[in-house]
């Protein structure tokens, strides 16, 4: 038995749909994949440990502070895995993961500037350790480092895909700047919004291991993958804001409703609401006139029309999708990790 | 006569060092160099502004905000015109030279969001007028919307040249916010943050012009003109920071002293300070503790020492070795003009 047993209770047809694992099978998911590319994971954090270094210590400090605080690393593992589902022998693909995640570590730097976030995977942010200043100057230098990575891989392929990604992240942001506070932002926006902020580089992050892998073929499975589950991601995260204890989530419960971010939850509970809610949801998130208990208030209303179980519902339905995708390769162990992932990140919100 | 007199008065012998020009005359250099590269200029605007465009509208709002507010454009008119100097005829450097606008607005941006400035070329800055939030990602969609025409170029060499400079310009901006304050400074880390900060994208913008030219054994001098005019500009700006008028300098002045960098004016008044004159210093600039008649304080102090005039000085020996770096190339009226700019970039100060 041993450690190749957990892969083993992964389904191993999950393009024909399996049904999502619980919580405990879900972080066994990413123990098997850790394990699979371990060697790859190995050399990605030593990568991304040695190309955040700089002259000017005040860099890799702040850098170190993000990278340490660790996460999941998700996005590059996901560059990781994709290249070696397509038969990738190389070593590209570990500097990629590494881009990819400088790319999200520039974005999460900036973010929480942007939101004054004062807690970031559980630790002080580092806007509110280093300030916002050296924040956004950082981020600038990771984002300009991850630019000379791809650079030194030489794919201009590479490098056409992640700036886009790079462009359309951006305007995500922007976009969710704008729609912020405004109660009259549809579903349709919503989605641009977290395609654009958050699925964007799952996209570009899983498409570039098809790409070093010289498996054209197979590169918009791959693009299709990545984006489903990016969308599942943020869902959940969305609905993990109103419906977290704040230790699980490793940030601050409320941040969204808190700045009167227009998410899934709040758009069911709007549709949902009779004069006196739409009035409570006008001040709160429209107005930001917040007291105390109007958190609690906004969870309460979200539980009278379910608007929490059916954004999950959506995240699931696209977890579905992401794992649709790949039935375009052959039954692997791999494939089945990947899969994993996908019910992993609706597992996370149990 | 007519328009081309301009050009003849400057000195046709630029690399042997002619005499800084007067500032009626060194603005006729910019004339005589936008009259001819009128047709190349009018293309990088236009790419400008059709490459800043987005489906978010607030994204070409905000930098249509900061790019009609104008300035010289001086960093594309370099790019474009040393691709010119070098005989090049086709038209890789337009998208180019908007590329280095592009990556200068970005850092603009970012800059006014980490110096709170309220002006930008005499007019309420970006952040001033939409937010820092929204200053922060727009400054970041233009950076990775620079690195997308750069990939549309398709010049890895290029894309090495400015994604490292773009990486320099990040570590000299975090550079210059862990000296600010610091009275321990000294003037060769002074130099590396304007190297970095200012004359990097200088130095790139004007190195790309030998690239798209395919004349490697000019680089090295482009590149070399463009980090010493750099050097130059900055210096000059750091004087005009305690010695303009504020209507001349289309920023507030006395930024640098109210936020406590550690400039060369600064540098050359402490080492030429008694006891009380480094109280004075250590008081205001480093502990931020500033009375409304601390900078007329401070630029009396510099005027005891002749901080401004040594510090013009610096600018002009810089500005001295830009010229003499293009002695390489035979005389011509475009290279009568990148001597001009070099002491158009002088006499600003005048």
């Amino acid at each position: 038995m041993g450690a190749s047993v957990t892969i083993d209770l992964v389904s191993p047809h999950p393009a024909q749909g399996p049904a999502a694992q619980g919580p405990d099978h879900a972080e066994d998911v990413l123990t098997s994949l850790t394990r699979l590319l371990n060697a790859d994971i190995e050399s990605c954090n030593r990568t991304i440990v040695d190309r955040m270094d700089s002259p000017v210590a005040l860099i890799p400090q702040l850098a170190a502070h993000i990278v340490a605080a660790g996460g999941k690393r998700l996005r590059p593992l996901l560059t990781l895995a994709c290249a070696r589902l397509c038969g990738y022998r190389g070593d590209r693909h570990i500097k990629l993961a590494a881009c990819v995640e400088f790319i999200h570590t520039a974005t999460l730097l900036h973010d929480d500037v942007v939101d004054e976030s004062q807690l970031r995977r559980g630790l002080a942010s580092a806007n509110a350790v280093f300030g916002n200043k050296a924040s956004v100057l950082v981020g600038d230098f990771l984002f300009a480092r991850s630019f000379q990575l791809m650079v030194e891989d030489g794919s201009l392929k590479v490098l056409e895909i992640l700036s886009r990604a790079a462009a359309t992240i951006a305007e995500g942001e922007v976009l969710q700047l704008v729609t912020q506070n405004d109660l009259t932002t549809d579903e349709a926006r919503y989605l641009d919004v977290i395609k654009g902020k958050t699925a964007a580089l799952f996209e570009a992050g899983c498409q570039v291991g098809a790409v070093v892998a010289d498996r054209p073929e197979v590169e918009s499975a791959l693009a299709a993958y990545g984006m489903s589950l990016g969308i599942a991601f943020q869902l959940v995260d969305d609905a993990l804001d109103y419906a977290a204890d704040q230790a699980t989530l490793g940030k601050t419960v409320g941040d969204d409703f808190r700045e009167g971010k227009i998410t899934l939850p709040v758009l069911i509970a709007l549709a949902a609401a009779n004069e006196e809610e739409r009035a409570f949801w006008t001040r709160t998130v429209e107005q930001l006139e917040q007291t105390e208990s109007d958190l609690d208030h906004a969870v309460m209303l979200m539980g009278r029309c379910n608007a929490i179980e059916l954004t999950l519902d959506r995240a699931r339905s696209f977890a579905r999708q992401a794992k649709d995708a790949l039935a375009v390769f052959p039954p692997s162990e791999l494939r089945d990790c990947l899969c994993g992932i996908a019910d992993y990140t609706v597992a996370r919100a149990r």
